[in-house]
């Protein structure tokens, strides 16, 4: 690992293996500029490419990522040996030290402008799960489950960064016991962990995206909550999938880390059971699975551990399929790879699944129980994955509080 | 009707009744500049704000009609009044006469940023059909359809104007008969003509939108064609509904028809045989739905005549319910109403209603069949609307030509 003239201790997870960008706006400057995070500090680069004639001042010096995002992937890596360079050349202290802000009195903000947004349904734990309770009756996996990775489009428009207040949705419910559907806030409120995606280098409408394409598209990783209100969903998904369930929130967090920086975490997928097609072929190409150790908390008490490293899709292969129409990406197309469980209890990313549908609830800390979320709860989603020299680099995590019901 | 000194016939399609907005460029002047249809023409209405001092100069000369349909309903009536006396007054001949273009000089462009994109399902009689076709051996109504407008987030990012060329997808479909999905070209490729309602004034996060405020809200109407890969939704959408199936494009009129001009054409939606919750009944509200005559041509053959008026939900009883869970609106969201069709065989939106998936074959006027699209095809939807004194005014056409895949 490269170390860094700063007081950061070698093993930080905000260490230079690091160096996740975010948009950061501070009580003395509130316009709002690209920020990296470095230990406890949060670097203005923009202020830093000026102050030393970057040949990447315009990207580092917009308001949010997307047009360093649409740079595309030589400038990605570019920018990033300059950003360690001021890190760990003592030379460019003169620089660096006047732009440096603690994270403590930051206020951080949707980093990038979101596109579309997609959201998969790539763990086979979790769609196991979620096929047995909600269709009983059936096989739990739908026959198509192996062939491909199944998504849909979510609302971008209500993609909102971590910390935002999470609004209780209003809507139709319907038990399946009740005669006709009742309007009011949702009873069961739920959170999805999940990793998401995001794209820098766009294409144009036609255009396939081949496995080994990921890496020129896509720009980094991000935390992802899926707030999803499943009485909401479990009433209208037939048979055009969730959307009220799911498009008053999504949560993302403020850092995206850019994919050089997970070079120690690509990991092999686990073993498939069914032959993909050629387009979704991955066993000769670089290894797709992240091994990310994910950890979600309930009013700070943990209560699972979701291991991303058992996705049997992966973001490649949800790439490849995404344009295999020809649909094309923008600068800021956000992609999440659908909640995050593992075989375990204590694995699973959704209360849903936790508490299997309210039947076990899942005590906390101060002794209370929950089946779904109770207005003022506060979830906050974490991860960490391998860096370099044998230590953790950590996401940026994602938090949100409910509150009551506006409707 | 307000006569205009121009010569354009009285009872002309693109008469003072109507007035739509688009974006256009010309081979002269290449920078994209918002323009409205009158007769033959197009008038360049930044230029003709500017010539007369109008206080709206700055949003009609943007490059779309984001910041106009973003500046609200006052804005949008006077902005309206005053286009109509420049085309009434001959006062203003001057400023008008040089700004003036012939439709068939000017290219036209996607008129506004598409912010999400959502697709309802809103006919009953297509919903019936589709449920007849997809799901045979059950009820062909999914027990939430009388309850709630059903809909789903489609990509805004493929959002195309008319125009564009369609190029056939590839992806995975698999026939119920077939032991395993293969990849290639879509064997089904459709049509779904749709009445398209474009957002301007936006909501922040937590804010439900009554039926009562759909005029403040909703700015025009456009024509859409939702393209469709049977094959591959039918493999791809159970559970979580449409995705690559309908993602590699979706086009969209040049000309949005503020709802000003459609004020003849409101009119009260069919009865309904279940009692709406209390958000959607609106039973006493002003007539939601539109009297639209439809006409969808396959390559200038007219093979459907959907009549808009037979449409169950209404779109403000759509954006009551794509508000009702607290999701926020953005200016150039973009709603469709989802396939319109009526209960007679030439009233059906799609080819696989019309041909009831391939078995009854359409005969062109070249004496060719049709059950799905081929390459080279070209569709064309078009539409009217009651206008002033028993006139018809005219939506913008849709159309597209189906040209290989290059997949």
């Amino acid at each position: 690992m490269t170390s860094t003239w700063l007081p950061v201790a070698a093993d930080h997870p905000f260490g230079t293996g690091n160096l996740p960008y975010g948009v950061f706006t501070t009580t003395e400057d509130p316009s709002p500029r690209i920020g990296v995070a470095i230990g406890d500090h949060i670097l203005d680069v923009g202020a830093v490419a000026q102050a030393t004639g970057s040949d990447h001042t315009t990207v580092l010096s917009a308001a949010n990522l997307n047009p360093l995002m649409a740079a595309g992937r030589p400038v990605w890596t570019t920018v990033r040996a300059e950003i360690t360079a001021w890190l760990t050349d003592t030379a460019y202290r003169p620089h660096v030290q006047p732009n440096l802000t603690p994270r403590q009195d930051a206020a951080l903000h949707l980093p990038f402008t979101v596109a579309d947004y997609v959201d998969f349904y790539a763990s086979e734990h979790h769609a196991r799960n979620i096929g047995r309770i909600f269709r009983p009756d059936g096989e739990p996996l739908t026959p198509n489950w192996k062939h491909l990775p199944i998504g849909y489009h979510g609302r971008s428009g209500t993609v909102v960064v971590s910390g935002t207040a999470i609004a209780r949705p209003s809507g139709q419910r319907k038990a399946p016991t009740d005669a006709a559907p009742t309007y009011g806030p949702s009873l069961r409120l739920d959170i999805e962990a999940e990793v998401g995606f995001v794209v820098g280098t766009p294409t144009t409408l036609g255009t396939q995206v081949p496995l080994g394409a990921f890496r020129d598209h896509v720009f980094g990783v991000c935390l992802v909550n899926d707030w999803s209100a499943r009485d909401i969903q479990a009433w209208e998904y037939v048979p055009l999938g969730p959307f009220l369930g799911k498009s008053f929130a999504t949560s993302v967090s403020p850092w995206i880390t850019p994919l050089d920086a997970l070079a120690h975490a690509w990991t092999e997928p686990p073993p498939r059971d069914v032959e993909p097609l050629p387009y979704l072929d991955d066993r000769t190409t670089e290894p797709g699975g992240l091994d990310l150790a994910i950890e979600i908390a309930l009013n700070g008490h943990t209560v699972s551990r979701p291991p991303f490293r058992t996705m049997y899709w992966t973001a490649a292969q949800q790439l490849a399929h995404m344009t295999v129409n020809g649909a094309s990406l923008r600068t800021g197309d956000l992609y999440a790879s659908g909640t995050v469980s593992g075989p375990d209890v204590d694995q699973r990313g959704a209360l849903i699944e936790i508490t299997w549908n309210g039947r076990d609830p899942v005590k906390l800390s101060d002794g209370s129980t929950r089946a779904y979320l109770d207005d003022g709860d506060e979830v906050t989603v974490t991860a960490t994955a391998p860096g370099p020299d044998n230590t953790r680099i950590a996401l940026g995590e994602v938090t949100g509080r409910i509150v009551p019901t506006r409707g």
